[in-house]
């Protein structure tokens, strides 16, 4: 589309030079992770405040025309694309950290305050942010894809971790979606309602989050094991017996051999978990035994311990850097990552079908999970110029989510829906999406916020 | 109103004799435990399953009828009350356990189950449901009113414990909010949204419940302080320290005094915290050394422990039982209960205050709450039949929700908002109420879900 310029005069009068159609702007506005095309908005705003996200909300609210937020752009099912053009509000700029309460276990921040930022302001207080995607993404962006990673297991995700809300409406109105008080029963749940809406309610610019103390002793072990029934089997018996491990990852052969070569470690090319232990040292050492019994049951038995901060930080650099070891497994192609979540009890079943489906594949893919909430993802390295390799990997995603589906799963985990899993919210929810659709419209009843992701 | 003679024939028709209009029936279920007066409403049906609820929701939808949901009828802020008269659906017979999953820490219930026949069918899984909110309430009626409780400060609410759920729309069509894995970023949080809707947007039929592993070891003590600050200093130290404390509930020197000559304990009439601690043995007694030298430190000098399983059910039941023994202080006379919840770095001043308010007034009263989430309640003892007494009570909860809103708490920490807090939204959420009247608007076009509840 191209702007009407009465926007466009209204958007310079309030950003000035912080207003940009440069081509290579935008391109890189619409444009994220994902193995999507880029789908670059008309123009961009650089905000610097809750005010100037008004002003750019309100000024296309008048011109019907679409808003997209915009943070670090690592999203991974193409949310950031202008799908149907429109401004993009880029709020990395909001970057400030406004008020750390120690006393209330709390902070609040403006939206493109990314988690590592997050974690080094608050490394001299005793106190750090649990959730951890890998990326080191911008928490408006976390919170509005409901996001988790390695830590989910044990310290929940930005739906548990999320406070409070300040958001600007399709209207321009500014509203906080609770107070500070760590409960409350009052009225509908607006702070879960626009944690996962993914921009298409209302644009976030600003969120109190719950802080933890960062613990006394931490330990963190890697064991490979003989098959992925039994990492899987020591995976489930850990969490049924109640112990409180902060993350429980899984990687399978495949992908152990790439972060080898990528990262230059040495596991053993075998299906293995990543554990990390959180507490009192009494407790930490506590955990760990009982983990390691368990695991020794089911033939896991090479443990190797990282209890050193460096030791531990090189370790989980590994496992952070699976998915560009992944990517260098195959020069040149981009990753197609699934997302699946399931019940636990159905956990080891759905990896070997997705596996033993993936091996009639000619397709490249390595498995990586948060295997303690069931959640996992595939990645499919597809050259992009190929586009029988796209509809092989459209085909096992697929079947991937259904598969997720008929074992009482979720089309995602953590990723979110963008517009890459639209296709799969009627099978999850069925008339549940309609509920999605009544609300949106109900909220943003000119659909210019976010258009054409989650409900279309 | 009266209901019109096709209603009554379609519900007799679906019902039979499980339809009521006697008015001992009817008034028994527009009454709960609030000082609110009972408000019946024009026919009860008393549902076994989701066709009986879905029949009974067509039926009223298609004359434009309400519907008003009902468990236990424990309830605090007039929940239950037919305000526009109406059909209540009563679905305390919906009371099967369908499926419990050890595996997935997971069952799934009808919404009539209570918390203690709950427990009692899981006690030889090794497993229990945490929520406790004093009364043997209904599942189902937790959920809708996100229930909480003593054990909330380590285990969550209702919000962080439900799932997934069944749910009875407006127009009859029941759709599932979410799959049971134990995350997901699929689409807006449907999940959320009906938990503390209070049948306002629809009816809950079904709930799936997470489950925790009962812990090993137990133990549980009660220590007395020389002020209130002392014990709620104790209360922030142990938060912040990050112990993982099960429960740590307050009571001040009033109800310690009425729980004495209720239940026959022999506490010493002072600031009083309950704990209990979960875990490993080990765990265990570093927990509560931990907690015991921080309150040592703050004067607080009379550690009694009980760790044998009668022992604690004792004194769980002194303390679950303050509500009838601040009660029996002023015999005929009606609590009315407050709920404010504040962070808890402001629970010292707000308790000190509220506590200088009361002394003002010449209302009975006693303090008890669930600091460790900053939540308190005070029970103002009321005779019913003296108007200025009511007002008084009024007042002084008024200013005590006004002093909470100030400190960036909420109205309403775990009881809900009925039709007894409506007043106080907008002053919570300004523009953010007009969003929640949106949502009720979009998804109960006819306004026949609970009228007068939350939004009006």
């Amino acid at each position: 589309m191209t702007l009407p310029p009465a926007l466009l005069d209204q958007l310079a009068a309030i950003f000035g030079d912080r207003l940009s159609t440069a081509p290579a702007v935008r391109e890189h506005h619409g444009k994220d992770e994902s193995h999507f095309p880029p789908c670059p908005p008309d123009a961009v705003v650089f905000a610097l405040s809750t005010a100037d996200v008004v002003g750019a909300v309100k000024a296309c609210a008048a011109h019907l025309v679409p808003v997209i937020a915009f943070g670090t752009g690592t999203s991974l099912e193409g949310h950031v694309a202008a799908l149907k053009g429109g401004v993009c509000i880029d709020v990395a700029g909001m970057n400030s950290i406004l008020s750390v309460r120690p006393e209330d276990l709390d902070v609040t921040i403006q939206p493109g305050v990314t988690r590592k930022q997050l974690n080094e302001h608050l490394r001299d207080s005793g106190l750090f942010f649990p959730i951890d995607p890998g990326a080191d993404a911008s928490l408006g962006g976390m919170a509005a894809t409901r996001a988790s990673g390695t830590n989910a297991v044990r310290y929940g995700t930005m739906r548990d971790n999320v406070l409070s809300l300040e958001v600007v409406l399709p209207d321009g109105r500014v509203i906080r979606t609770a107070r500070r008080a760590r409960k409350s029963s009052a009225g509908y749940d607006l702070t879960r309602l626009f944690v996962g809406s993914e921009g298409t309610l209302g644009i976030i610019t600003e969120l109190t989050l719950r802080l933890h103390g960062i613990p006394e002793a931490i330990s963190a072990a890697t064991c490979p094991f003989p098959s992925v029934e039994a990492a899987v089997e020591t995976v489930i018996l850990t969490i049924q017996s109640g112990i409180p491990v902060a993350r429980i990852e899984f990687m399978d052969e495949v992908m152990a051999d790439a972060v080898n070569r990528y990262s230059r470690t040495s596991h053993r090319v075998a299906p293995t978990l990543f554990f990390e232990f959180h507490g009192s040292p009494a407790s930490v050492r506590e955990q760990a035994e009982r983990v390691e019994a368990i695991a020794a049951e089911l033939g896991g038995d090479g443990f190797r311990w990282a209890t050193g901060a460096e030791d531990r930080t090189r370790l989980w650099a590994a496992r952070h850097n699976a998915y560009y070891a992944g990517v260098a497994l195959r020069p040149g192609c981009r990753a197609w990552t699934t997302d699946t979540c399931v019940p636990i009890s159905r956990l080891a079943e759905c990896l070997l079908e997705t596996k033993a489906d993936l091996a009639t594949s000619g397709l490249t893919s390595a498995v990586v999970g948060h295997v303690g909430d069931g959640n996992f993802h595939v990645m499919l390295l597809v050259d992009p110029n190929r586009p029988e390799e796209i509809a092989e990997a459209e085909a096992l995603n697929r079947r991937i989510v259904h598969r997720a589906l008929a074992m009482d799963g979720t089309c995602t985990g953590e990723h979110g829906i963008g517009h890459g899993k639209m296709e799969f919210l009627a099978a999850e929810f069925g008339d549940g999406l309609d509920i999605m659709r009544a609300i949106k419209t109900a909220i943003d009843p000119l659909g210019i916020m976010n258009p054409g992701k989650i409900v279309g």
